[in-house]
């Protein structure tokens, strides 16, 4: 709402920053394949349907990207970005309920769901999978942040980060997929609360 | 090898069990079912295919599952049974673990993949999840009956097991899905260490 967040609407074109015009075809683009590959999976989406749902001419995906799997995975990282926040307020179990219910959202979504299935080793090539594979890194490095932080000031025993996170985020995962009961704040609360009692009662020297 | 195991051979086939013979066509068909299932997915099988690898006649296929669905449905069902036991040597901790370590094995199979994949919300027909459904349901009657038996006998304090098996079967699903790295005995060992401390530290009378 603010006049910096309304600088690059079509209206006022920014004229000043290098590659603009460009940078905003490319997100468009990003944002159709992510809706369409969410519609279709993977395998269906075509280039042409993008560059209609973006607004933009074909030539612009195919020039922008050649290699069909380079597009999927740069519209899954970009979108996938939200899934990788860990915020640090100082109260670890907090920030980890506040995480596990973001994820449970970002799951529930048809984009999350494709993501989910993408990650299924049978179902994809290995280049793809590895690269989808970063999201999940980064996931796991903003974990690992928040994790090494608590362990500093206290909070926590020291522990190993991405144990941690697949403790607490294995069962939202799993209560998402199946999508048989809807996830809330006190299953994320109940699980956190189990795994961080679990943690400091089992850490060596407690 | 033994007598009773070649009963049933086409060489010595039994005449006394009634439905013998169809059992065993069943058998032989639902087995097909998973395994070409498992290879081309549950929208890519044919039932031709299913006849040619069972080795019976077309005819035979339809005759018994003239539904498709219902075909798959059993035969998933039938060939997850394994996935679902949970034993009973008076150690829960132990039990858990093994249940874990089978878990893995399972889902890291072709099966267990088009499993997870078919339990995906997105992916699949309400009446087919519901039905899949069902594989999930025996697996938590199993460990409702064990974890029951463990706060019985004092070894736990009262817990929501449909919670607990969550909590331990969850990171296992994570880690098996990613394919990233192998999950071991010593992973089973560790997230039960940590669910059992954590319900054992939170329980209001613990």
């Amino acid at each position: 709402m603010s006049a910096a967040m309304t600088e690059g609407t079509p209206d006022r074109p920014p004229t000043r920053r290098p590659g603009g015009r460009n940078a905003r075809v490319r997100a468009r683009i990003l944002a159709a394949t992510a809706e369409l590959v969410a519609r279709d999976g993977i395998a269906g989406f075509r280039y042409e349907e993008v560059a209609e749902t973006a607004g933009v001419h074909k030539t612009s995906v195919y020039r922008n990207w050649p290699d069909r799997e380079d597009l999927v995975v740069e519209a899954m990282l970009r979108y996938a970005e939200d899934l990788a926040s860990v915020a640090d307020t100082g109260d670890i179990h907090r920030d980890l309920v506040d995480f596990l219910v973001a994820l449970a959202g970002g799951l529930a979504t048809p984009f999350g769901q494709t993501l989910e299935q993408a990650l299924l080793p049978a179902r994809q090539s290995t280049t793809l999978r590895q690269a989808l594979g970063r999201i999940l890194e980064e996931r796991v490095a903003a974990m690992r942040v928040r994790v090494d932080a608590a362990v500093e000031r206290g909070e926590l025993p020291p522990v190993d980060s991405s144990f941690l996170g697949e403790m607490v985020s294995g069962p939202v995962h799993l209560v998402v997929n199946r999508g048989t009961r809807p996830f809330t704040r006190a299953d994320a609360d109940r699980i956190v609360g189990v795994v961080l009692a679990g943690i400091r009662a089992t850490a060596p020297h407690a």
